[in-house]
């Protein structure tokens, strides 16, 4: 039967820092990288064996998924990279940590930010030095300049539609490597969980998450690969 | 203008003990990994920029490919992994060191084999450890019982025309990062190589050789990224 796996890359080096990355390609730590290959290790001892894999074009969720296919053996899997399924865009939040950022906006500005569904953060300035234009990565890809969680969700579940549930349909097991926001998006998609509830709720870093699925991919059961 | 970049893997642990390695899943050293990463830092440095890879499915060509990239910073590029860059399969070769093949089969008989372009070693005995007919990997692919470098060009070849041509047709730069024998089919066409001659041709591990391409793919020119 169909299965997805999820897994959010392992901490970055701002997460450590508590800055907002957003689009920014930043690496993961040593932890980081030791929660990528515990995953994959994760997979092998539990036999699920991912058969074909997605990602962001961000070098966290990158390697966070190569680290984890090495671990289980696979790193011979088909993998695709594709920016939708990158983290949600913090526009001019981008780089600012947690005090940078209660200093210029107010903390119950940056509440709202960072829980509401809808309301985007302010746009990343023209000649920030996190603008992305240049960026050949980027190069004929709409470039969000903001985006909130419903923005992110607009982009993720399209593609997931499109991509990816056409190796599910075929009986696949897919595993997803990416980021909070984007898992949170097909979290929210396959769990059926609110606008309001989505925004709070927390994806753990490198912790394989697995879906179950029926043929016709309706979820059979869901649950962190650890605590089975 | 179209490029072609080939990459041979680093050292492999079997490399360093002199196997025959062929199909069989052998590991870099550390050597083999740090060959890798001065590859993609010799492409940053010559501004020399792959917007397409392709590899094999042994993991010594894969993380060979994931070192440089993440060294190029281009970890982000779009990746094919397939079984017709995989090295020569060596047969009943596979696994024995210098001196148990000559032991074996003697020093001349080996040679030929070594040396001859069309004379396949004998055949992998069924049941041999490194028979890989239950790998997950290999399923539904005709893996060989052994192969020339004749056998092996013809693979490779067809999917060189059918699967990398067109990129470069496009006039995208590929980097191919593969096995030494998977490499010398690649450089005996684009460099007109007799079959007698491409039997002695070493490809030297980690040096990127670089073939710069007209629009009809006509080659322009040749040579060692570390000589230019």
């Amino acid at each position: 039967m169909p299965r997805l796996i999820l897994v959010r890359h392992g901490q970055s080096q701002w997460n450590l820092e508590n800055r907002f990355t957003g689009w920014w390609d930043v690496g993961l730590t040593e932890k980081g990288e030791a929660e990528a290959r515990a995953a994959g290790a994760l997979l092998k001892e539990k036999g699920i064996l991912p058969t074909v894999a997605f990602t962001s074009l961000q070098t966290r969720a990158i390697k966070t998924l190569h680290l984890a296919l090495e671990a289980a053996g696979l790193l011979w899997i088909p993998e695709t990279k594709d920016w939708r399924l990158n983290e949600r865009h913090y526009g001019g939040l981008t780089g600012l940590d947690k005090a940078e950022t209660a200093a210029k906006h107010g903390d119950d500005q940056v509440k709202i930010w960072r829980r509401s569904f809808d309301i985007p953060p302010p746009v990343l300035d023209a000649g920030s030095e996190f603008d992305l234009n240049a960026d050949a990565r980027y190069a004929g890809i709409p470039i969000p300049n903001t985006e909130s969680l419903k923005d992110t969700i607009a982009r993720v579940l399209p593609y997931y539609q499109g991509s990816i549930v056409p190796h599910l349909k075929a009986g696949a097991t897919v595993l997803v490597a990416a980021h909070g926001n984007s898992l949170r998006a097909l979290v929210k998609h396959l769990s059926g969980i609110s606008d309001e509830e989505i925004t709070g709720l927390e994806i753990p870093t490198g912790q394989p998450i697995i879906y179950d699925l029926a043929a016709d991919l309706a979820v059979q059961d869901r649950y962190y690969l650890s605590e089975r």
